[in-house]
């Protein structure tokens, strides 16, 4: 039946296929009352070793058909069933409370996911989503119901799902997957983040797809501009395969603008940079075009151990995220964690409100042994490349002069020990929090940089969780109040002579881009694989004509108002 | 030992006496694995009843030394012990995981402090400390230990404590009990409160009184300082002794201004409101001198029971306001409720962030039956007083014109069914999110007024939750980004012709007052009990000199800087 939905533009491209939908498997589970505890926890752990041979056996093909790097995934999902925190809680529940394998599992599981979802952090996201698909594998299994796998498809197919888990998406090989859409998701989701990296066009959030679409269906999913269409016209398929080839024809546009610096039509050079989380990844952003690292998160560095990374294995991963960036300039933040037992052996209380909670900044300058480590580490690398350094979540003065402070006290040691540590290190600080973003004069005069955190920003000054589907509608990018924030942001810091970058989601943003270098913002740090359609934008874009645009903006009523004008003034 | 020790001065006044030590009882306790299923649920409810028992002899002792009002908490405790949700969610523990009646009581009731604890609400919170106190008295009985009782003291006091429960602080009787201190707590905690109501000076948060304090030694509270002088010398006996005088003496002067309007030193009228809870409350602003009702918070008519209030029920309680007010302003505020499942009648999700959820504004605009019903008896009442509607959390211009379009909706239909309405209904909204104070001149042109809440404004400016102890020192209401905030509002207000109130606690802080004025703030909302030192405060300030001052404060570093400079500027 012939029909037009609508969602999330998540990764850019035309697909036309026949739809397959990829179906929840019914894990309906009862709490039953177990009298043989021993065949409880027998029955458990066959079920644990059959789900590790599966997972071994798909990892393995895995490999084989999409390289080892796919695979990874999977040698992680076998260890989240080796965890013994895991598998005791699911055997302690069995033992204690008599409870059937399945009711154990699942409270287990739930209570694991709702604590690593609940972390502001797009690494503790994906463990939440390994834990809730290792564990669906796990009670298939318990409840002998099929779970479909994506990996034996073999010809080219759109896949329609109520949502992509981690197994999933790695089982999708781009040579027959031509595209996804799903009812669940947004930008910064999972199965989004996925399709961009596997380049595969994709529309999430589309709420209807799996009612609205059955297997075998003709669909276009054109997630260049979030749509679906659902059996589609003789007409339609002739529009959306000549969109699907200009879209070809700017790919490869954009390609050869992998060397070029970024200058606007006036001639203004603005830093395009990509946000990075591994030493892994700077070779992404050298593939496009990145000019710096504009966001190393160090987090990673800390997460899946069992005691913290000691100074040495840090410096060894600074070290080789600035070397391998060859004196591009690479924004290494400190430690941004907390929350919520984030980390296993560091035991943090459980709070109610973990985004407005003690994290970051302020757990780093009580845990002052963690921090100084940290510290060093960075220090030490500085020597061997262009590095600055940024602290999280500030939000006075005083937080801000203490890191700083601290940081001096590691470098006097150091030199005084005869180390090697640059003298040219930049200290910067994000601006997430509204206050500094009010109060950004009075920062300026103390940083060497600002990098406006949007993603945290906005939710704090929406005060809506951008995690809570129930609020989301609230986290607006273009909302005036927002705009405004960041043009005090930069105004402040260029009056101080310092630059202002930007490393939320917001930078990469074609709608947010004419704004962001009309009101004059410097770098742009993003996702490696937006780096070139912004710079593509920008090259047509006129930094003097946006200024008198961008600051009109601000005195709009709605963010809807400000996406029509702009969206008015790109002629999209 | 002769010692002095610093806390939060939580009551204003000074005591010296002998201290009573108020040890918790140790209720460490044990999970043991229960055969008798039956014996044990037996055992629970022979301690619920005479946990009922207890309390209803203690209420009948409270009713007939304190009066009904100071008994009506027993009455409360008496329900929860009868409350179905926590009563068979402690016995299915015990029936179904083989629990001990201790164990499983401890669960439940920690899980239901958790969950009320959680809740951005006075009210909310004191039925966690309802729920914590009622249990600790079943865990007394369940275990043996003797529960210590206040109201048996019948000479001159001041009780030492770890905090002051609510069963604690409704058995002081105010004959002996001359002061307190406590080790946690702040100005916002239950038992802070309780001592300002009491008018029984006090100290809270001061960390170690129970260990630095015995039985028996003599004890200075300066409530008004936050000083604790443990075992004082004859001097300061002397010089504690001439403070209690002044102050008192100050006390008789702030009673001379209860019927005084409230004029700065330059002749400029300020408007001194209270903040209330239930119609109830009114005796006590009009006692101090109230102008106007500030802030009615709606929320109470909707907790403590199994059904929404009907149209009718609120109508009566807004109209009961209002005449009783005899057409002094009452702002009114629409429902603020949410973040958790805080109704039993409402199924809202659980929330990882609920002061970041969905919530008020937000929730109403979805739940259109609950807030039309609201609205109709809002607008039914105005025909009987002065009564303004007042709107919650709204962040953005698109919220604020729906809930007028409601609110005119309801309006129209009344009307048209010959009810009379009042068409002189101002309409405004709280700023509590940061997005409509940097927006404030948008919202000005479409509001009669606003009022800014403080409590929420400085958690999200901050992103620090107010209510986690360990981030609770980013609360800081002097912040040069709160003061500019606050600017803004005040500002945007003024240039549309319209009013700018504030309802926060810091409206009625002394060191805030004298900025707020320099601000420009036309009306200033409170405890009751705040109002008339606020007045007499702002009779010896002058608008003009400090509108200078203000602003120069808003260009310095931080929230100390400032609180300097007002203690310097005010001579404290």
């Amino acid at each position: 039946m012939h029909d037009k939905l609508t969602g999330i533009a998540a990764s850019a491209g035309v697909a036309i296929a026949k739809a397959f939908l990829h179906e929840e498997p019914d894990l309906t589970i009862e709490r039953k009352e177990i009298s043989n505890i021993e065949a409880e926890v027998n029955r458990f752990e066959a079920a644990l070793t059959q789900a590790k041979q599966e997972l071994s056996e798909i990892k393995d093909k895995t490999e084989k058909d999409l390289g080892p790097d796919k695979a990874e995934i999977f040698a992680a999902h076998i260890l989240v069933l080796s965890d013994p925190e895991l598998i005791d809680s699911v055997k302690e529940k069995i033992q204690n409370d008599n409870q059937n394998a399945e009711f154990a599992m699942q409270e287990v599981s739930t209570m694991f996911v709702t604590m690593f979802e609940n972390m502001d952090n797009e690494y503790m996201k994906e463990r939440a989503a390994d834990i809730r698909d290792v564990s669906k594998r796990v009670l298939g299994i318990l409840l002998g119901v099929k779970v479909q796998s994506l990996a034996t498809i073999s010809e080219e197919t759109i896949i329609i799902a109520e949502d992509l888990t981690p197994s999933d998406t790695a089982q999708l090989n781009p040579e027959f997957i031509k595209g996804f859409a799903t009812n669940i998701g947004g930008r910064t989701s999972h199965s989004a983040i996925m399709s961009r990296s596997l380049e595969i066009p994709a529309v999430v959030g589309a709420k209807t797809v799996t009612t609205k679409i059955s297997t075998g269906t003709t669909v276009i999913v054109d997630g260049l501009d979030g749509n679906i269409i659902v059996d589609p016209t003789e007409e339609e398929i002739q529009f959306y395969t000549d969109k699907r080839k200009r879209y070809q024809e700017q790919k490869e546009q954009w390609a050869k603008l992998v060397n070029d610096s970024t200058v606007t039509k006036d001639g203004v050079h603005v830093e395009l940079a990509a946000n990075i989380g591994t030493p892994k990844d700077v070779e992404g952003v050298l593939n496009n075009g990145g000019e710096a690292v504009g966001l190393y998160r160090t987090e990673f560095l800390y997460m899946d151990r069992t005691e913290l990374p000691t100074e040495e294995e840090q410096f060894t991963a600074y070290k080789e995220v600035v070397e391998r960036m060859e004196g591009k300039p690479v924004v290494i933040r400190t430690l941004d964690i907390g929350g919520d037992k984030e980390l296993s052996y560091l035991d943090l209380p459980k709070e109610m409100n973990p985004f407005l909670g003690f994290r970051a900044i302020r757990l780093c300058l009580e845990e002052k042994e963690i921090f100084k480590t940290q510290l060093r580490a960075l220090l030490r690398a500085s020597a061997f490349g262009n590095l600055k350094i940024m602290f999280p979540m500030i939000a006075t003065l005083e937080e801000l002069r203490a890191a700083k402070s601290m940081l001096n006290e590691e470098k006097d040691k150091l030199v005084a020990d005869g180390v090697d540590v640059s003298d040219q290190i930049e200290v910067g600080m994000m601006v997430e929090i509204p206050s500094t973003a009010v109060a950004a004069d009075l920062f300026a005069k103390e940083v060497d940089f600002f990098s406006i955190g949007t993603n945290d920003l906005i939710q704090y000054t929406m005060a809506a969780d951008r995690m809570n589907e129930r609020v989301s509608y609230l986290y607006q990018p273009y909302h005036p109040a927002i705009l405004r924030l960041v043009k005090m942001v930069i105004d402040a810091a260029h009056k101080e002579g310092k630059w202002a970058g930007m490393c939320g989601e917001m930078a990469g943003d074609e709608i947010a881009i004419p704004l962001l270098l009309g009101l004059g913002l410097d770098e742009f740090s993003m996702s490696a694989t937006s780096i070139l359609p912004a710079r593509s934008q920008l090259l047509t874009l006129s930094k003097e004509e946006l200024s008198a645009f961008s600051n009109e903006m601000l005195t709009l009523d709605t963010a809807d108002e400000v996406e029509k004008k702009v969206r008015a003034y790109l002629d999209m």
